[in-house]
């Protein structure tokens, strides 16, 4: 079997991220996907590089597991497709702006009367009612507007992003939950509904300790680059090759970690004694690490460390994590032949079902790839669908 | 009802961030959440700074909706009790490293014998097999470990962590869409199943679009503070009080920023007249519009480049974001009252379902606080109860 969602039909009228992202997991769990794109120019992200043999990378990443169509949704005849897509699905994903759905006749209230069943799930910058519910909303904006970014970076220096999209993917992993809880409930009443999620709650809800830690306290977090607060050492440090992450929690590891280090001199140093003693002294301290650290390379160090009981390892790069035998081991990169990319690869599924474990099964498609099959499972004879794609309905 | 999940009930054996958030998740969503702590010192971040009213916010931040008992574990009568829960829940979370709740008597397959339909979620570093499964994970080495890190910092200076816990985050929110796979298979199916998240396949699977452009290109991505590798004006800029983000994508835009900015002469300056002469003369670019950006707040700037149609907004800091009106009309601030702190906060559910949404019942739980009620439902008298505690199997 494909997975435990193995005939669950899910509509996916969304672009970009977060709403794809939430399609693909679905499409993993043994969900039949089918993706909707606008004629022609399709998901934005099909023109994000870098291009891989000529297709968007930025694409590939998030679109496996779906059947593709086109489909015109400012066109009756489009419309109408939707309508009869919607009325054959159990989950139903889009992240158009607040009202647009409304105006395509495919609005949750409208799509109701024909679907009872349906899951219906909204993916919004802000959600669909409130004073910024109209205002867009880009991962870099949302970093900065629900406060991640205020709180990543170093200390004295400009606010950066999380190096990926994590308020998209947020989101996204988001919908996945609400839908899947709506689909137990719905299976015990018969009733679907409708499922918000937004960007702005996916930033908000992950600030977690740091928003009751600033009730709490009234004091604003700020920046901490790689350190703790509250420990020392603690942090990236660079070695001959790369940089090393290090924690030294207790008074007990910082004696190994001295021996470690052959820096048995600066032990019982009383700017260094203790760890309230290493935090004030932190500045002194890396300019001491520092030096050593950068003697050997980063493997090597988490070999002498680690015999130590010291918790560090390497600041891992791309090539480095995706080689990786335990990330090999647990499936998280896939290979799916493309007909245009006969190597194709990609990070894999992180959610691991033993029973009914979820399966890699199609490629992210061509746009259009699934116009007839998908068409033709709706009733369309061949002379329809030459007629659809006359009037510009479909590719 | 209290949401789509009511009925259900989990039994919640995780410690520290992932588990008791994916345990929180499903606690909001309806479920009856039994959160087991070791007696005496309860769950580690009971002892995390900062604590409001003697309460550590770290630990408050994950634990409402569930009723907290004590159990030891590490005897006969602690693991008797918890195989008792075990057969009357539906899922079960655990963050020991593999093979502890082997030892305990409470490994999936002595949990299946008793109970076949139990969802069984296991939490680890690394994943229960492979080459890494018994290596120790915690978020800052994970970000490491999996190239979060390395992608996330200013280019030229160290990597730094992303602000708040994600690898954790996101492995809790993995475990609650795999447990609520799962329990949706169990609908049809009758039965369980052992469910298996890990921090490595969290961070992995959140580099998308990064791991295919690597795959690719074999380029490495480096470390790009707040900027776009291919658009420029793009990233977090110094204002009078605080940083603003702008996105300045087209050249129509770039045209509009300057007026707005009041830099009409640098519009067709021949280092800024495109993108690619923007994004080559970055540096330059940057010394002409810091002076400028840090004239006015962040506020104003924003409101005055909004309405030239500019994607931008300020980098809010916690305060901000916890006060902002679309915040709090999207309650995603809740107030759960605590008999210690009667003006508790927290950081709400960011999944809205709207036809039976999740609800906000109960504060987290002190140590032990429902162990009375628990062990009462089990059919454990005053006396057993009193003569679990007098053996220390319980509080």
């Amino acid at each position: 079997m494909n997975g435990p969602l193995e005939g669950i039909r899910v509509l996916d009228l969304s672009r970009h991220l977060a709403g794809p992202f939430a399609a693909m997991t679905l499409g993993d769990l043994g969900a039949d996907v089918i993706k909707v794109e606008t004629p022609g120019s399709g998901d934005d992200t099909r023109r994000f590089p870098p291009y891989w043999n000529g297709v968007s990378t930025y694409y590939l990443s998030t679109n496996r597991n779906k059947r593709g169509i086109t489909l015109n949704l400012k066109t009756p005849e489009g419309q109408e497709i939707a309508r009869k897509l919607a009325a054959r699905s159990d989950i139903l994903i889009e992240n158009f702006r607040p009202g647009t759905m409304e105006r395509f006749g495919l609005g949750y209230e409208q799509l109701k009367e024909i679907n009872p069943r349906l899951i219906y799930a909204a993916v919004s910058a802000f959600g669909s009612d409130g004073p910024d519910k109209d205002k867009a909303g880009v991962d870099l904006l949302m970093q900065a507007a629900t406060g991640l970014m205020s709180i990543t970076g170093e200390a004295g220096r400009p606010p950066v992003r999380a190096g990926t999209s994590l308020i998209d993917l947020t989101a996204g992993a988001n919908a996945v939950q609400g839908v899947l809880a709506a689909l137990y409930f719905r299976e015990r009443s018969g009733q679907g509904q409708r499922v918000e999620v937004s960007l702005l709650g996916a930033g908000v809800s992950w600030l977690t300790y740091h928003a009751t830690a600033y009730f709490a306290t009234g004091q604003v977090p700020e920046r901490l680059g790689s350190y703790h607060n509250a420990v020392a050492p603690y942090g990236a440090y660079p070695t001959s090759d790369g940089f090393l992450v290090v924690a030294v929690a207790t008074d007990a590891l910082w004696r190994r970690f001295c021996a470690a280090l052959g820096l048995d001199d600066i032990v019982d140093d009383p700017r260094f004694a203790s760890n309230p003693d290493r935090l004030a002294h932190r500045d002194e301290l890396d300019a001491i690490l520092n030096p050593v650290l950068t003697g050997k390379t980063a493997d090597e160090w988490t070999e002498i460390l680690t015999s130590a009981g010291v918790a560090c390892g390497p600041v891992n790069t791309l090539d480095k994590v995706l080689s990786m035998p335990q990330v090999l081991h647990d499936e998280l990169v896939v290979e799916i032949p493309r007909h245009d990319i006969p190597d194709f690869k990609m990070a894999g599924l992180a959610i691991k079902l033993k029973g009914t474990p979820g399966t890699i099964r199609m490629p992210p498609p061509d746009l259009g790839e699934h116009n007839e099959e998908v068409l033709g499972e709706l009733g369309y004879t061949g002379a329809d669908i030459r007629r659809l794609r006359e009037s510009e309905v479909i590719d």
